[in-house]
């Protein structure tokens, strides 16, 4: 360590034999005084020449340094006058800023804001901000959505990633397009058109990262701010999320046994531009919308030009009987954007869904897809297409439909022998989770709470809710859960409840 | 094909021999016939026994059918009364649209609305809609963004990916969080305090798919609708649509050699919410901002209260001289909004990048990214990590810089050889494109749909502006072209000009 005061400088400090390059901390040297104020603008410095006697070290780092401040803009050269801090870094009022800001000894930097200008966040931020969830830190029994993962065929499945990540030609690394994989998309339109009576073709396919963003880009292609939408009441917190990012009024539109009450919607919000509605089985109570519901919910949008966002979660899950035709087979008028996700019934961590676009809104979406994140990455797109194909995805469900068959058995089961007096389990038998109603006047939340302490993921319904519900209820998964840790999770519920 | 006339039916045509399981066939029927009217609401069906009588056929596919219907709403069944069509299912007036609707006869069905009613999308859709952009349709030179794929270590990569696939712990399968995989995080926030003198922790780091999705999370925390904001002009196209999507107003502020010319956004607008920026390399222009214009940036954003969103896009790349330190590292007021992305130095499908987050803006940012599509797929995540950890990155960047260096004075010199009176290059020698400026008066687009029609991608600068250019330029991407490609390509550039 070599201490040298130069005629015009603080004293340099440098250290020859350390890792770091002797130009890199002469230039952050210069730096810092700069920004310390140490160094005035507009004043002079050594000569590179006299510099490298001074400090006797070579002239080249010291060059080098030289230059990349000038490239920077702290030093200025003038011929025939030398270099010097340039005149226009402002001066003493960024002093303290300056030495607050470079001091290398501070190792935590402030991260929060303190000069007293307001910090504002956008009001949905705000509007979005929710209470601490302690029920989703448990990944066990009961939490919603979870798949039975240890049921995946991980072995299948990586064969697959393997071969496609192992020859992954040139073209699937670059940019890929804002609709997805074309291959992925001929698929999925495929299985749409079979399994769940969608009418669409590989063109109206829109590769998506799974439900969420679905809900998303239709919220911002459909609504502008203030725009009333219907949503179910209850209904999924995730739909309210995307609608609000989009700034649409939200109109909370209560739920029966026979799904969304539609004279209610018109009645409070007969020009409403978008609804949002999961009509196979309702979440979360779980509620088939009927026939009946289905054709006027579909022709007062006819009517009324009002758009239906069908988010068909979990449709591949119904244990008595056959699965419910999606709303977008019987729609005539192009009204109906149909949303799905393979995330819950591949596994979470996948990251892909889909929508199905009315053909004149296709534009519209990919410029919103582009917008949002560009495109899906390829490589699992290109894997499912392979898992679809090869017949392993449709062997997958019909396995995990018998599991899941057996597994919503147990829980049933489990809660009439531990909890029969207390709770009233609602909905069709379907799915991953079920409802169970507590009795009035006890708070689901406080419930979910206590649970959550014994490590059981027990959701509450009022969380679903724009407003208390004059029933509280538990929101509970079984996918993820097997007979024991049903059996086990509900003997824990009992003693909260 | 047996075709039977019941007393109370029209005719139902059964296929005994065909694919389509009995049950399946009879309740299509049944469904078709209510929907087009043939079946009216409160009309009596016959009893199962009676149906299987006329029919000639088991009971059990009857009886399956008409539980199916009973479920969905379209019969409903009184003790006594035997079963009936719901008397709610609307009557005449939904014939012509169950006709056409219905109707297994049509193979392509309708998809963009006829009935009349408005098919209104949003304003942000409606002022995101673009002219064709068949530059964008080549992935050679002169591409933007692409990068060298060819250089990419496809061997090291796949054996990355194979390792954490093969053995994916059920935990990585299930659902992440929204901030990303905490490896990843810690692998990343190591990686930006050492090469961009970024100052924060793992735990400011929000793993995103890319900047892209950086820009629309800040746009949705930190604006709303109507909120001015200053953009760069020329500037990244993809911010803009960012910050439409929020709502905001775009301000555009010019850039000159300096980088943006604060004092014009001061007087244009001093009381913008936020600021995009590229300091480090302008897009497209490529300049440098200076140390000067940065200190005013960051004095007037803490003394308005404004945000800075910093896209350190390209950062990697830099040929004369050391990188350029971080705008976020110079701020002491957390004002700055950090984004970068892996998408552009690893390969583009990948879909990997960051957000760096004041630290009390994370929870509204966590919660923007639950809304906005949960969290990023793990697989990739954790190869990122072992990527970066095990010196792959490091050494792919150090490779790649030199390459590109190579690639840019290529460009530099057919230019110079066969458009040299006509283009003009600027910038400085960074990144992976650079623009030339064409003479006053040509039009930057239409040399750019020629080139695009010699299968040439030179993307018109004036795609980056919001009013027309003073001079139109080319913007060359040089990344992914070697040095055949580039005398070829420059070559028929000539031939347009």
């Amino acid at each position: 360590m070599r201490r040298i005061s130069s005629s015009f400088l603080p004293p340099i400090a440098l250290d020859a034999r350390g890792a770091t390059p002797m130009y890199q901390q002469l230039y952050e040297w210069f730096r810092r005084a700069i920004l310390e104020g140490q160094l005035r603008p507009g004043q002079r410095v050594p000569s590179t020449r006299n510099l490298a006697a001074e400090l006797k070290v070579s002239r080249i780092p010291i060059s080098s340094a030289y230059e990349q401040l000038q490239a920077e803009g702290y030093f200025e050269t003038f011929v025939g006058a030398g270099t010097c801090v340039a005149r226009s870094i402002p001066g003493n009022t960024t002093k303290l800023e300056g030495r607050e800001l470079r001091n290398p000894a501070r190792t935590t930097p402030r991260q929060t804001g303190r000069r007293g200008a307001p910090r504002e966040i956008s009001r949905r931020a705000v509007a979005m901000r929710m209470p601490p969830q302690s029920w989703l830190d448990n990944m066990g029994a009961f939490r919603v959505s979870l798949p039975a993962l240890d049921h995946f065929p991980v072995g299948v499945w990586s064969r697959l990633v393997n071969r496609h990540s192992r020859r992954q030609p040139r073209q699937l690394m670059a940019y890929g397009t804002a609709m997805g994989h074309l291959p992925f998309r001929e698929a999925i339109a495929e299985y749409l058109g079979t399994v769940r009576a969608v009418r669409c073709d590989a063109s109206q396919i829109l590769v998506t990262t799974g439900s969420q963003l679905g809900l998303q880009l239709s919220a911002q292609v459909l609504l502008d701010a203030d725009d009333p939408a219907w949503i179910e009441e209850p209904g999924y917190h995730g739909a309210r999320h995307a609608l609000m990012t989009a700034g649409a009024r939200l109109i909370p539109v209560s739920v029966d046994s026979e799904g969304l009450d539609i004279e209610q919607g018109i009645r409070c919000a007969p020009k409403a531009r978008a609804v949002y509605i999961t009509p196979s089985h309702q979440y979360p109570l779980g509620w088939t919308m009927s026939a009946t519901r289905r054709m006027m919910l579909l022709n007062w949008a006819t009517r009324s030009g009002a758009w239906i966002i069908e988010d068909d979660y979990d449709s591949e899950y119904r244990f008595g009987g056959r699965p419910i035709a999606s709303l977008q087979g019987l729609d005539s008028d192009a009204r109906v954007i149909y949303i799905g996700t393979f995330n819950k019934v591949v596994f979470p961590s996948l990251r892909l869904g889909y929508v199905v676009i009315p053909r004149d809104l296709v534009p519209a979406f990919s410029t919103a897809r582009d917008a949002a994140d560009v495109f899906s990455s390829t490589l699992y797109q290109a894997v499912m297409t392979d898992f679809i194909r090869e017949g392993h995805f449709a062997r997958h469900i019909r396995r995990t439909r018998a599991l899941y068959a057996l597994r919503r058995a147990a829980l049933v089961e489990a809660i009439q022998k531990h909890l029969g007096d207390k709770l009233q389990v609602v909905g069709a038998e379907a799915g991953m989770h079920l409802v169970a109603l507590l009795p009035r006047g006890v708070s689901d939340v406080a419930i979910a709470k206590k649970a959550a302490q014994l490590g059981i993921a027990a959701q509450p319904l009022s969380s679903c809710c724009s407003k208390p519900p004059s029933r509280g209820g538990l929101i509970l998964g079984y996918g993820g859960a097997d007979a024991r840790q049903i059996e086990d999770g509900v003997r824990k519920l009992a003693s909260c409840i």
